[in-house]
């Protein structure tokens, strides 16, 4: 069976960079089958890419290979490692942007820094490691190569620390921590919590704006309704009803959502 | 031989949704051979699914399972269709985005709607049916398991009423109904309609302003001409040779589309 | 093994001429491994393809077939090229939008025009030979058809011109031909006039706009420092640590780029 590697970078839709990190990797080995996640993360954005990986990651079968190249780091002395997490493996820079899945998918089971450059282009430029390094180690990883030759084992690298929300029996107080394609905001306050106000009766600020409905779905509310619910990351999330929410508040990340108990 | 799976959805490019389907799918089927078609269809909207749908899926080959997640109505009670369609195979939200498919297809040989939540994630949110419904059970699909198995038989389904020319003697009156990323203006108008007036001497207007020239091909034209011509879909097309015919005429999906014989 | 098969076009993000395409050329082979590598050529623009190709292409395995479907003159009398390059092949029309890669590898080994339109769909429209002529020639040479059964050889073709750049002892006179989606800026000055002038002390201008610094690297600058560096195509490239180059500097394809001997 052919091996799975995902694709996540910052090139850009249509990159030519994308496709060079393509045909490095299938130079290394033309039956990987490759499966594109996203090359729209915003420039070096770590944060993104850190909600873009917890958000589709865990859901693909063991086995799979994840290859992430967000890397502001290129060319410096930051390390790249290679990551088993749970049934599946990653290559990502030492930058933070995997870590967040450790909450959902447990600790890491065996975490490697590369320094084999055997494995590598044998001319490596200072400013496209993904053409360069990540693709032909993604290739030869994909031909279940060991991994120990690949590198060193570390216990060291760098966490990403994500905005995290102030939760106590009367107020919680979160963030948008992301917004979707629909305009919809996606925040870090969890479902449990936000369940637990809403059975008790609550009030849900966006910005300075008050929400008044709380929906389980977006097809209940009259097209246009600001509402809650929850997400389907299981985090409270803010939406307008057949419309764009991000637009209708003029919300964006970092944007404060606050939920108190009523009465 | 791998089963291709095509996936046409309106999460926006690079979105984590569109991850999210790819991974449950290939959790449940790693040998799919997954194919974008387009993640950019603009979010819910209905006409334009149906117009991109009709202009790609005759073309593939038999036994291909078309993956189609444009769902406004997610979570409510619409049904989830697998359809048999000609020789290939369909899963949609029944929402009327497959129904114009029948004209250049036939009758569906088989329509069932989805009951059998043992094929779905055990768990299944309430705003993301792509990732636990679609994806799991075109997994499943792509096994060749028994679509009997899936849910029950159904004769009734939703039906979207496409915007009608009018043709009669001496005018055809249609619209333009989809913009090619050229700026190229498609129109309702069937081709057949356009070349019995065109042999006879015709006037062609779109909104106000009349197209002087008609061709056979962009490249019969001088640059910058705005020119009249059958489409790859065989209707009436308005283009501007080298340029885009959008911005040109200020047109829009709706602005009417006018061919008169002329004399 | 499944033959891979690349697909670079100026459709348009998720657009339905893609999705055709990719239709047409699984209907002839449905084991065909397709690999994305750009819809989003800007419309009808030979010199942007022309780089795309050349970042990208040499890296692919041999065998590799890479069709590509920029073709301001479909329709028109211009032919299709079946190309063996290196290893790889090609299936372009005969606008020069891939000529440039015989610089990096080498004069083709064979060339024919397409002339057997048993290859060909049955019905050829006559805007649309991308889904027609490009996809199931594509298919069949996916399937190890001999190349000679498709047309006849050639040893003529269009040739694409591209701006060289001006190099002497004391000057080198370039233009940035690319900008890529972090905006940086890509010139046609070559890596190896660039470095003999860096050794010896050099003045670099970006239109009228002098850059003070040079790195090996992004992450050895400042952030929002506008430096000079080696290209990962090996050229001259002008970047903005952190930042935007093409914004900052207001500079775009064409802008011309200087080089001076200091002192």
């Amino acid at each position: 069976m052919p091996r799975l590697v995902t694709l996540t970078t910052d090139f850009g839709a249509g990159s030519a960079y994308a496709a060079a990190v393509k045909g490095a990797l299938l130079a290394v080995n033309p039956e990987a089958a490759l499966v594109d996640l996203s090359h729209h993360i915003p420039p070096q954005d770590l944060h993104y890419t850190a909600f873009f990986l917890r958000a589709c990651v865990p859901y693909f079968p063991p086995a799979t290979l994840h290859v992430v190249v967000v890397d502001p780091g290129v060319g410096s002395e930051r390390a790249i490692l290679y990551v088993e997490l749970a049934e599946q493996q990653l290559l990502v820079p030492d930058n933070g942007c995997w870590t967040a899945l450790v909450e959902a998918m447990g600790p890491p089971r065996r975490v490697l820094r590369l320094t084999e450059s055997r494995f590598w282009r044998p001319q490596v430029s200072n400013t496209f490691h993904g053409r360069d390094i990540f693709a032909p180690v993604a290739g030869h990883l994909s031909r279940d190569i060991d991994p120990a030759l690949l590198g060193v084992p570390t216990d060291t690298w760098v966490n990403l620390a994500l905005p995290q929300p102030h939760i106590s029996e009367i107020v919680l107080e979160g963030e948008v921590i992301f917004i979707d394609d629909f305009g919809n905001l996606l925040t870090n306050i969890p479902a449990g919590a936000f369940q637990r106000f809403q059975e008790r009766g609550m009030r849900v600020w966006v910005g300075g704006a008050e929400i008044a409905w709380w929906v389980r779905t977006y097809a209940e509310a009259v097209p246009g309704t600001a509402v809650a619910l929850i997400s389907s990351s299981d985090t409270l999330e803010i939406a307008v009803c057949q419309g764009h929410a991000a637009r209708h508040f003029q919300a964006c990340v970092k944007t404060s959502v606050r939920v108190e108990l009523a009465g």
